[in-house]
């Protein structure tokens, strides 16, 4: 059995025990029952993905994986192909949206390579591993081949397993990659069967001529390669991006490790529909943080049947919207574990 | 000119430079124009707020207000009246929801007896500014004399002008006191014209027959006490709390001293519509938390003109819903001072 089937035989239903533990004392807190809404029912879920009735988060981590990608050669982007390097670089300076948030909740950042085109310095804060320097265009033929496709899931399978030798306790995801909604609107329109038009947003800010050249480029990926939206590792070969198959291998190695996984936006929205192809059941380990304002992001996460907790119109991706969800769900957490019962607070409950 | 007045004086709008300066930051750092959303917004709103162009929150405070309420006598809540001093201790033990997110989120709660029924202790972390021992029962007769209504917005301002000694770079407003949804559902009708059972809600749970019943105490408040829209003082000492007068006092110094106010639910809306009552330019000031998932919040929000950043069906009170508000008006200035711009970091901008 290859790692990508051991992993998935790992991802069990979330615990049940742990699940009605959290709701019972969620309903001894001094608080009006239900009264913490959709914080009470993060709890809950952090629970049943723990397996621990009462969870803590002393590990929290942002996994932003980066690449470059082929489709850029269309023009799809406003920017540069190589502001993916700079932005890299950006984040290990620690000046990037992903590095001010992740300080405000108090988690690492892991920067991992994926295949970003250009130089990068062999510095502490990242992790290599390249799978090419950027995909193939797309519209042209396949993103990667078969072996890379399985790559990016194993080196995102293999970061996991290995940051949790550090301490993780929650997993936020982030991207970086000039012309991945590219990417990720051509996954989300074979996997959730919507229209192209319907699952292509403005990226980075394009207008309105440049988004209807982005859709013919995608309609044309699409025609070209034929992707079976049945096959998700096919998908992810044929449209994909090496930092979507990277985080798509992650989310399932958090799932088989008990381990919550904060989605941030359309990229990972993307991720986690390849990831949730492969095996449906990683979908229960997975939060989702907010909706984007990228057009596509909503039929996404609809299919993954998630439910954004915050939507604030956040369309940076780096796992910026993860980070605000990561708090949110440690807010959960820590109520549920801090909060005096009305026993131990002597306060009357329901007359 | 009395002090309501000269605070009143002293609320100006909003520093249009400021809020220039903080804008055009945020077109420079290393990220597409406007992906930050709501967080770009909040960021230039409180640049307006502090009249400082790239704001930051060395001190952070909660205000919980806690009163008792007259009405309770027509048995309108679930809870016995006793649970708002019991609650009271529980906050200055630090079991409550509100101590929980106000470590989160490094804020200190200052609890204010504004009138609780019962012995409270002198404790180190308690204001003690009662008025009287809970309000009158306003379904006889107003709940509080027009001096009162006075005295109470008196000693918000008076806390808040204190506090601001101690260092105080934004506010969150919260409130304790059973029976305050029949007050703030009563306070809302007259201020924005809504019928009574179109703004009232389960409070901490009730059935049908009791929110039947709810309704027609409210009703027969206002037709009792016949309060005027257009006199906000007025609508306070006829259907309003203790509590609520001390926010709505807290509001317009927080206004007045350039401290951006982040309003919590349901309760601190009806304070906010007390405290614009009284000076609409206090509006501007106010940063709305959250829609509560208590049913007259929106027409509350949409009086005050105010947009909610979250919506997870809290409500709770306290100020749970300020303090993450206070995390996202935080991150959000945190980002527009941390972050790189495209030059100090080398990153490409728009081709």
């Amino acid at each position: 059995m290859n790692t990508i089937d051991k992993i998935i035989e790992r991802i069990k239903p979330l615990d049940a025990k742990a699940m009605e533990q959290a709701s019972q004392r969620q309903d001894r807190l001094t608080k009006p029952r239900g009264s913490l809404g959709r914080l009470e029912e993060l709890s809950i879920q952090v629970a049943g993905i723990t397996a621990e009735p009462i969870p803590r988060f002393n590990h929290k981590a942002i996994l932003t994986m980066a690449a470059d990608h082929g489709v850029t050669a269309q023009g799809i982007s406003l920017y540069p192909a190589e502001v993916t390097r700079q932005m890299v670089l950006n984040f290990l300076e620690g000046g990037a949206a992903i590095n001010v948030l992740s300080r405000m909740i108090g988690a690492r950042v892991i920067i991992v390579d994926m295949g970003v085109r250009g130089e990068l310095p062999a510095a502490d804060g990242i992790t290599c591993r390249p799978i090419a320097p950027g995909t193939r265009d797309m519209s042209t033929g396949p993103a990667m081949t078969h072996q890379q496709a399985l790559d990016c899931l194993l080196a995102g399978i293999e970061i996991v397993e290995k940051e949790i030798k550090n301490g993780l306790d929650i997993l936020g995801t982030g991207d970086m990659g000039i012309g991945n909604t590219t990417s990720a609107s051509a996954i989300t329109a074979v996997i959730t069967g919507q229209p192209v038009p319907e699952v292509t947003g403005r990226g980075t800010g394009i207008d309105d001529a440049q988004l209807a050249h982005k859709i013919k480029i995608i309609e044309r990926s699409l025609a070209i390669n034929r992707p079976d939206a049945t096959d998700a590792i096919g998908v992810l070969a044929k449209v994909g991006g090496f930092e979507i198959g990277g985080l798509a291998g992650a989310m399932l190695a958090a799932a088989a490790n008990h381990i919550p996984v904060v989605i941030d936006g359309f990229i990972s929205g993307a991720a986690a529909l390849i990831a949730a192809g492969i095996c449906p059941q990683a979908g229960d380990y997975m939060i989702a943080s907010h909706l984007s304002a990228e057009k596509g992001h909503a039929a996404c996460l609809r299919h993954l049947k998630l439910e954004p907790i915050l939507k604030l119109n956040l369309r940076l991706g780096e796992g910026t919207g993860a980070a605000l969800g990561i708090f949110l769900a440690e807010s959960s957490v820590n109520l549920l574990r801090e909060m005096a019962t009305f026993s131990e607070a002597g306060v009357s409950d329901i007359q």
